[in-house]
């Protein structure tokens, strides 16, 4: 029986890929998530919440199949309805916007969330993870995608974060070029991907990749997509600008690309949004044109953003989006512009803890008051109710020993500040003792006599029991 | 092809039983949850969060099949594991607390996040809902009882709702009575499941469905649990104390149960559990003990709670709980004595409606600067941004129309408060025109002239350009 008991126990195991986040972790992440929803609310955008699960065909469109529903957390659930998880926002929102004709456009809203994705797990890659997007859907006006450049600024400043750059082009540009290369509008998004590949692996293997193919180093062999020599030079052409250091691109990318309208359409659109960031005051240091951002998804249909830490470029881009003014075609027979940008919370927070921009509190407490007497619960929880009334956060100790020494261990261990300590002495006295565990920690850290600092007034101070409000205000850190 | 394209179209459709929220009710939902987190922190309880997804095994035991996985948004999943969405939070926190052996006992958190029932849909009843989570775990002391209890009620009091109750019974009464009166122990479950229909069914139902069972209102016969006579009879003794008015219940208990040893251990739990709440001064209207109460769920093994709102008893019980000694068992080779409650956001944000404690408001932003004439960009801009670092949120007219009625029909429909209106004219005269649209949604409820309002003065003002930031802060609602 014994042993039969032990076979029914479950490991207590999260499933690959996934996190849970202790308090030291989830009250930064909850403090960053207030610091960006402060950001996009002051500029007007509006919360909005879609449902974690969605059809199969809200996801992947009308000619999924079953492996591109294993591709994601999909099953066939309930009623025999294929789902999935979501791994992103936008489709989910275009279809919040397409059923809703009710909603006043433009449409400012921001969702942040988990998305999931059946990624291989990394450090810091996992297969749930929180979003924060903000999209304007519903007006094709350059302001709205300038706005969203401003609002990525605005909310990177926020957090803390100094050196960064958000660097945009527009796909319109390469369309146009490709166009005029008389490469198939169907391969385009095949040319997007290969050239996003242009940071990662260097000009030569783009061009491997857009011709026969190449090796890597691992040896494995990456088809190409078989382009023609004089197509190949054309998109070359774009490269060649983008690896040249100019303080001008626009001006270099329009005198190669004049002949192809859409590059100069797409040319003219940066500028004007150059021209509103100017307008909006946005530090000109924060932003840049680099013509060789063109992102992986293939609903960008203009203006496409990427930001990178340049303390940390090995972060990739931490916050991208762009125009994607088709995907509500899915579900309408019309078109609906939109714009829209995504950042990852975690990789946000990683990233501030590197730069040392966030400290990490395991504790949203401010005091522990401990049990030394039972007798004097009703003392100790009138205590508690006075300084839970002055909004100073606080908890009696709930365990089930009556030794101090322990009790304070626990405190310290959760990281309280402050530990309120009184016995039957203290109480007929009026006086309550006050342990400044936070100021502990720190001296235990500087002096070598442990003895010395445990009597320090610092750490240990003995006050009326009527000053212990005012003496907590007055010290909390 | 045309045709072939309309096929193509996905419907913009949820999953059956999901939902999505308007700003209207995420900005509600959104302050809710800023409230009862609020009251949480200011108590100690210190947030965390778990994966969303978890192992068939942590969710259901070691014993699943695939017909309880098919009861829960569950699949096979990456590298075939079974897994499904949470249906609550108990269960994560178990294995996150068995999974942490360094995690600080006692460990007060708390969660909140979406949880997945396959339930049948129903009106304000979603397969997705969000929910708000405190436990104690590591302290068997019902100082920790006590402390959820009164934490309940510090929330909904935060929340503005003023007639409720939370009361409490603990399951080792029934315990008690269940063992004196010779039922197995695994039958215990269920008798408390019979007996968790009482407020809804009635004592004949219950005492029926412990005996031979019933035929229902509908014809449908409900298996009864085939206990013999003496045994409903003992089981009815407890009812009988229950339906009885009487100050003190528990006194009644003790006469009626005095030689349960079990019965009378809980009995003494809950006058010491009333005895920590009147130390902790909770006013006495908002808790009290009633012995119907079981729960329904297999994991409680002590107090229980639920809260019912005075006025609409029909909403159930909206933030329920108990005591679960045994649940981490199912990971570890050991018990921790754990307590917890919970609570339903929308089902809580339904009620707040329903009673009239909350005003739903569409709009987070103060303003909307509309754009008359788009040569003046930069100077709606320079509003923008002045308006924006006084704190007001602020957004400029994102669509592609000049017509100002058109802007302002926008302004009045996303529920902005505030537009501010200003041409060539005005520029140059260093004015701008401020137009309170709530003012004039609630004017035009009032009066019958439309022309009248629209000129008042409260409707609209001119005023200097350099008082534009002074005004809206002194104005706005």
């Amino acid at each position: 029986m014994g042993k039969k008991k032990k076979s029914n126990k479950v490991k207590p195991q999260l499933l690959k890929g996934f996190k849970d986040y202790t308090p030291k972790e989830q009250i930064a992440r909850e403090r960053m998530l207030s610091t960006i929803r402060s950001v996009f609310e002051m500029r007007g955008f509006l919360p909005y919440r879609t449902a974690a699960l969605e059809s199969a065909e809200t996801l992947l469109g009308s000619h999924y199949n079953e492996d591109s529903l294993a591709e994601l957390f999909g099953f066939c659930g309930p009623e025999e309805v294929d789902m999935a998880l979501r791994y992103e926002f936008t489709l989910s929102l275009a279809r919040f916007v397409a059923g809703n004709p009710d909603l006043p456009l433009p449409f400012r809203g921001y969702q942040y969330g988990p998305v999931f994705r059946v990624d291989k797990p990394g450090p810091g890659r996992y297969r749930e993870f929180t979003q924060c997007d903000i999209d304007i859907v519903g007006s094709a006006n350059l302001l709205a995608d300038s706005e969203i450049i401003a609002t990525m600024v605005a909310t990177l400043e926020a957090l803390g974060i100094e050196r960064f750059k958000v660097r945009f082009s527009s796909r319109r540009i390469l369309n146009g070029l490709i166009e005029f290369a008389g490469i198939p509008a169907e391969t385009g998004p095949d040319v997007m991907r290969v050239i996003d590949k242009l940071e990662k692996q260097g000009r030569e293997a783009v061009l491997q990749e857009l011709g026969p193919g190449r090796t890597d180093k691992s040896g494995d062999k990456i088809p190409g997509l078989n382009l023609g020599d004089s197509q190949i030079n054309e998109i070359d052409r774009l490269l060649t600008i983008a690896g040249t250091e100019t303080d001008n691109p626009l001006a270099a990318a329009e005198q190669l690309l004049g002949e192809m309208a859409e590059s100069v359409a797409g040319i003219a659109d940066l500028r004007q949004i150059l021209s509103h960031l100017s307008n909006m005051r946005v530090s000109s240091d924060k932003f840049g044109i680099d013509l060789t951002i063109v992102r992986g998804l293939g609903y960008y249909t203009g203006p496409v953003f990427e930001t990178n830490l340049l303390d940390l470029p090995e972060y990739g881009s931490i916050f991208s989006g762009g125009r994607y003014d088709n995907l509500v075609d899915r579900f309408l027979n019309r078109s609906i512009p939109a714009v829209g940008t995504s950042c990852g919370l975690d990789r946000l927070l990683a990233a501030l803890i590197e730069l040392e921009r966030i400290s990490l509190r395991p504790c949203t407490s401010d005091v522990l008051v401990t049990v030394m007497d039972r007798d004097k619960l009703p003392e100790y929880l009138r205590i508690v109710a006075e300084l839970r009334e002055a909004g100073i956060a606080t908890e009696i100790f709930q365990g089930d020993t009556k030794n101090l020494t322990k009790q304070i261990k626990y405190g310290d261990k959760i990281g309280v500040q402050f530990a309120v300590i009184a016995g039957s002495d203290e109480f007929d006295k009026g006086l309550v003792t006050v342990k400044n565990l936070s100021a502990g920690r720190e001296m235990a850290q500087q002096v070598e006599n442990r003895e010395e600092w445990l009597k320090a007034e610092e750490v240990q101070q003995t006050i009326e029991r009527a000053q212990l409000v005012e003496f907590v205000l007055k010290n909390r850190g």
